[in-house]
């Protein structure tokens, strides 16, 4: 396909991905003359987790070089690979997102979230599995309830530590607290990651 | 204490602490003469969150605010004013730290990694738990517990759905996947917040 047809598949304005070329973030085409190249799949894929990591994800053009290097580089086993990609990357946020469609309240009451009314908050699960499914990641049932269980886990741990009281103080510990353990969480995961490959290579070595 | 006192207790430049005050995070001292204002113990505390909110995890002047407005508001039950805070919020991300003490990674290795060498991942679990207890949340054994058998669970998980070979496709998918599925653990995380706030509502209603 061409230059143009390329931006159409993955979304992406053309001149945004000239600028990713520039970047090298996304490999030249074939040559076919002159003025014209052509692309194929490979860019397809490659240009659609730029988007994600970019537009979804709010990474800088620096981080998604980094990530890329890893994804292309030498180091060939997948588990290494994920803290290598991470290690140097800030933990990540997503684009504060705008839409939120009766379909993701849907879905969060299918999850058994059979309380939840709140859009805002479904549309935001919403986005994050679709971005995870443009990238290319699909996101199974059996992973999608591990999250579950495990954040279910940790909301009523939460919970716990809060004073049962109305007060001013038990609000802020609770507000400030839910904010500044998602960093806590996020290294957390990372560290369990890093646990596993390093078991598994204990276990091959 | 006077103003000058009150930055250098919660480590922030006075023109920032001006600049606080002016855009409205911080209220006015009590007025002692016409140059000069006292300032109190919760104007260090709420110094100090601000300082994390806006240092520690990244976010803008406006994000911090409506925080504040939350924590200043009518709303009084904490298990619902947590979900008033984050529902406006993207979900956020520390900004990118660089101390990697030693001492990290001894704390890493007493939760039980002890597998774990990185001292860059180490530091970045040590900067979330500092950030937290410098905005007056501690982080009981009990809660990083939590979050420690929880976190091992999703790592578990993630291993599992990644195709066990050494292609280039496995390397993809779990390097984007460690990126793209941290949002996904936060808006989980909010969800099943919100989950247990109604149910402790129903219960009392």
């Amino acid at each position: 396909m061409r230059i143009s047809e390329l931006a159409h598949a993955a979304k992406v304005p053309l001149p945004t991905v000239k600028y990713y070329q520039r970047e090298g973030l996304l490999p030249p085409g074939r040559a076919v003359n002159a003025r014209e190249s052509q692309y194929g799949e490979e860019h397809l894929s490659r240009l659609r987790v730029v988007r994600v990591l970019v537009t979804g994800l709010g990474l800088t053009i620096a981080q998604v070089r980094h990530v890329l290097d890893v994804l292309d580089g030498p180091q060939r086993d997948p588990y290494q690979a994920m803290g290598e990609a991470t290690k140097n990357l800030p933990l990540t946020a997503p684009a504060s997102q705008t839409s939120t469609p009766d379909d993701d309240v849907a879905m969060v009451r299918a999850l058994g979230f059979t309380h939840i009314i709140d859009p805002q908050l479904a549309g935001q699960l919403g986005n994050a599995l679709r971005w995870a499914a443009e990238s290319g990641v699909s996101v199974t049932p059996e992973l999608l309830g591990a999250y579950l269980d495990a954040t279910r886990q940790i909301a009523r741990a939460d919970f716990e530590v809060i004073p049962r009281t109305n007060s001013r103080e038990s609000v802020s510990f609770a507000v400030v607290g839910t904010v500044v353990m998602e960093p806590v969480l996020l290294a957390l995961r990372r560290l369990a990651h890093e646990e596993l490959a390093q078991e598994m290579e204990d276990d091959e070595g």
